[in-house]
């Protein structure tokens, strides 16, 4: 029972919350982003990326910048600016990305390699070290752009470029003897693979990707034989020892995979690649382990945010429950990758849950990742923070108070930007004689069903109300069921058509539609208290608030410091109001609390008192924090009982 | 108003707690440490000790093995050798130490030089790298230790050795022009030349000791003088960039310095040299500056075992309030090197606190260091510990669920054993027509006083039972006052004579004493407990039970696992419990408690539920947790109110 997103080109989004950050990608994001790499950014870190292709390209002269993976960073960028471009035309950034496009032609070799670091800085050692060099990494996040801007613009120079590069590779690598029996440390071409196999229906492509999730995790170690058996230093490049082969997600194989583990974006590009493999194979058993990982990591390592990876030694999965919130890593990158992932799920699988779970990834997850004016962006998103912790306490020297400009490693804006610009394909699906309704965002679609040409019209008041409005236009009244997610956020609904809760989650409305048909979904986003599970040590006698698809937290601009002595009784009544400032436009939470007093000595043996007089709470959406300057942060706050 | 420990020579312990640690610091821990120094434990961290000083003596060839410090570990262990020789005759064992200290003659260089490293692995070297190389660190260990022997065994030798090896020294370094004006990485030289000085009476040793002080901190660094000015790898090598000159206590002049900082245990070693000289050159800024520093670190950075050093990350503290449970490095030596410094502080000025704290740390940190068998050690002190977080979770890479063997930075053992074995010198002060009892450790002390020989016996059931009985011999009636701390864990008191309290926290009795005089302090165990600070975030909702001067812990053998969902409510009784097995002799703690079932979602919208039966919670004293196989423990448990 599987169902197919409907594609971005169908897509418009017209939403009152997600078209300003659309906006925002293009007007302030992109360009931004467009001047880091090419170092035109003062107090940035310097990226280099541009200047490396140069450098490959014989353009320039000079050394090599920055990581073994800054290729992919333009290459991100690329595949942003060419969902900008499938939405709206825009001359001045599709002559920037044709240039850049012409310049990564230029970079490429004559055998149709293509990696800026490996041509320029060690000229003769590519393909020797797959583990570390990212190389297949880089070439999926290439691919990934080239057919996004395939698809956007029609042009198809930076295509061709890359299927040359996909012969090249395919040609060094395989399962054919005298091949490199080779598979990413870095798991990303294996999606890639699949999205070019979907534009050119070309099966190599998806035998190619097949190849390398069945490869991955067999025994011997790749990873150990391409240097030369020599496990001795087999971990230390990665950063990390203590993960091993797990870190890769290569300690076994993939379907024989039960958790979770390693560095949690690996983790998630694979899942993602796994989930599209057991798609377009119908394969059973790959899909079986999409399932028992999707388990692993929803239910038991995920945080309240939807943001994953506990510990920063190697932005990696720990173990179940532990989610410490003011050491957590909970990557961009990783949550970017965890919406993947679970787009890719609710097609194998139309089920209310795994949207769930993407909605709150996307929104308390991702959108963190950047400032509300697209200039400054988290790499690690802690669910605590304290910015005399974070500089006096080594052990968090990877939790930044507020949102840096640029990163040395700059993966996750770029990143961001891409999912941003790509959001139309995350909200449809089609299949079963079903309109799938995963997200509540504001858009538009058109498709063909039952003969009919049906163009379906969205308005939501998400994530800030709860209405929802859905109009119907048919050339022709044609039955089919719309389904729309029943949010697990949402206490009670109220539809305006005749709707019934199918086992998966949905609201199931099957009727023969008549043009102009409407249907309103009122969801109820009245604040709710969220808990953790008690075996998450760290969220042991707190409370977190939501309200409808969001995370809240308390800031200090708010609440004064030490946010450690504040606490909320749990009948406490929390009251919406409207936020202004830079949060305009937000509803924040209130509420009557109480605050410990602090004026008693390091130990004693009296219980610490409230102070009499109690304080108000007030709650701002989680994804809004570190917009108002540099202090205290907190997802959890003690519960009164 | 000073005092003066009563010295080891004139206390004999005849505890029934202690005795027993001293006897297994003679029977177990030296002959296992031995054996260590020597190579001779299978499946231990090789040690290479003495194995060094035979390449440095010319007696053997190879290479040096282990730490730039390793030389401390055998000065550690002679110096705790000297203390139970000081005790009681033991002929083999006098004989190990003069073979030994023969060996370290004839590893002493021609000009009083006398390291193994330096001999042996970079000869030329030496005096180039104050900051990291530990040289004056080991010479000081050693001086320690030829004071001890000299003292135990009235043997000159061994300090003959070390007095040509301290001329070497002060010809190399010190204020004039043309020395180097260095001193140590690592503070510990100081406190041992205060010994000397105040074995020997010469001045120049205090002098020496006293420019060490002074210097410390003065701009520009030495630390980055000693590199010829580049500053730029400054603190690479002490594993840690973030704390700066703050990890050496050489950020400001020590009279300027206001927090505990830095690398715990040089923080401890270097404050009490501070107490040290403060007090033997009158010097009112250096005891102003102890008593602040004093204030930093047990009013605001001291776990409630009396652990400190809050992050692995060089081994340091962190900053106010920063007492995390399950990261904690609480440090054994750390804690060794807190009783050294209160030791001082009480000779300085006699204040309960001060003895409270030394008690604290004596039964909670340092004895937590050893197993009770003697044979396995930590060297990290969590307050928390869960053995799958300790495999599963880099981050807690530094913290071991059971007691190691042997380190290869083996500090921890022969520091334990070197302060157990002189555990006399921290029971008995005199001063003021005073003598003061700091702790209720059972011995018996001579001294004389306004003219009378004075002998007093002291027996004691703590930390178990809190009687105290003193039995005071004169030759002829004598006036003097017996101070008595009142120990602030208990409730209340009764003491047989009359007494009043002083401002120092001391029952005072004030009389003649006759012959046979005795006095019965009657101190109360009841089970209390014990609050942290509301600003010990990870202390919050929660409480820890102590009895007398002993913390208690729950552990996974007694409580099944997952401690995280147990509870103590606020009103439940405490009662006691005689322990058994291994624990055999030792009072636990039970109490009706509540269980959280754990069988709920990652996140829901209800809050945790208690199961419906209670539990029983057993809780054990603290230093003897992780005797009884590998578990979970937590010194907090949840509170409900």
């Amino acid at each position: 029972m599987s169902a197919t997103p409907i594609p971005q080109e169908k897509v418009k989004i017209t939403d009152s919350f997600f078209s300003a950050y659309q906006a925002l990608v293009r007007s302030e994001v992109l360009p931004y982003q467009w001047k880091a790499l090419n170092d035109e950014i003062d107090g940035a870190e310097k990226s280099g990326c541009i200047h490396n292709f140069r450098l490959a390209a014989g353009l320039e002269t000079g050394e090599f910048h920055g990581m073994v993976f800054q290729d992919s960073d333009l290459a991100k960028w690329l595949e942003a600016a060419a969902y900008c471009l499938q939405d709206q035309k825009d001359e001045a950034l599709e002559a920037d990305c044709d240039r850049v496009i012409e310049l990564l032609e230029k970079a490429q070799q004559s055998d149709g390699y293509l990696n800026s670091y490996y041509t320029v800085k060690e000229p003769g050692n590519r393909f020797h070290n797959f583990r570390d060099c990212h190389e297949l990494y880089c070439a999926g996040h290439l691919l990934e752009a080239a057919v996004a801007y395939k698809k956007a613009t029609g042009k198809d120079a930076f295509l061709q470029v890359m299927l040359r590069y996909m012969d090249c590779l395919m040609e060094h690598i395989g399962p054919e003897e005298g091949k490199l029996h080779a598979y990413p440390g870095h798991e990303e071409i294996e999606l890639a693979l699949v999205k070019l196999y979907d534009l050119t229906k070309e099966k190599k492509y998806l035998d190619f990707a097949r190849y390398f999730i069945d490869e991955r995790g067999r025994q011997p170690y790749y990873f150990v034989t391409e240097r030369g058996g020599q496990d001795a230093d087999a971990f230390r490049f990665s950063g990390n020892d203590a993960h091993g082969m797990r870190y890769f997600q290569a300690h076994e194989p993939v379907r024989m995979q039960k958790d979770a583990v390693g560095h949690s974006v690996r983790a998630v590009y694979l899942y993602s690649a796994m989930a599209d493999l057991a798609l377009r194979l119908k394969d059973d058993s790959l899909k079986a382990a999409c399932e028992r990982l999707y388990d692993s990591l929803a239910h038991r390592r995920m945080y309240v945010t939807g943001g994953i990876g506990s510990t920063h030694h190697g932005e990696a999965f720990s173990f179940d429950y532990d989610l410490p919130p003011d050491t957590a890593y909970a990557e961009t990158c990783a949550a970017i990758g965890l919406v993947f992932f679970l787009r890719r799920m609710l097609s194998l699988e139309p089920r209310a849950e795994y949207a769930d779970v993407m909605e709150r990834a996307l929104y308390n997850a991702v959108l963190p990742g950047m400032s509300l004016d697209g200039k400054s962006f988290f790499y690690v998103n802690p669910l605590e923070s304290d910015p005399v912790a974070c500089e006096l306490d080594p052990g968090k020297w990877h939790v930044k108070p507020v949102r840096q400009k640029w990163f040395a490693c700059a993966c996750c804006p770029p990143n961001l930007a891409r999912l941003l610009a790509n959001l139309g394909e995350y909200i449809w699906q089609l299949g079963d004689s079903s309109l799938y309704v995963n997200l509540f965002i504001g858009s538009q679609t058109s498709f063909s069903m039952g003969g009919a040409n049906v163009r379906v019209e969205m308005e939501s008041g998400l994530p800030f109300e709860g209405s929802v409005r859905l109009r119907v236009h048919v050339d022709k009244p044609v039955r089919f069921k719309l389904k729309l997610r029943r949010p697990a956020w949402s206490r009670r609904y109220a539809c305006s058509l005749k709707a019934s809760l199918n086992e998966q989650g949905y609201l199931c409305i099957d009727r023969i539609w008549q043009d102009g048909d409407e249907l309103e979904l009122r969801l109820d986003v009245s604040p709710r208290r969220v808990y953790a599970s008690p075996l998450v040590k760290d969220a042991l006698g707190r409370v977190c608030l939501s309200r409808g698809p969001l995370i809240y937290a308390l800031e200090e601009v708010d609440n004064g410091e030490n946010l450690c002595l504040l606490s909320l009784p749990r009948d406490a009544e929390l009251q919406e109001e409207k936020l202004d400032g830079v949060l305009s436009g937000m509803v924040g939470i209130r509420a009557a609390g109480r605050r410990l007093n602090a004026e008693t000595p390091l130990y004693g043996y009296e219980p610490p008192v409230q102070e009499a007089e109690g304080v108000e709470l007030r709650f701002v959406p989680y994804f809004a924090w570190a917009n108002r300057g540099m202090g205290e942060m907190s997802v959890f706050v003690r519960e009164d009982v």
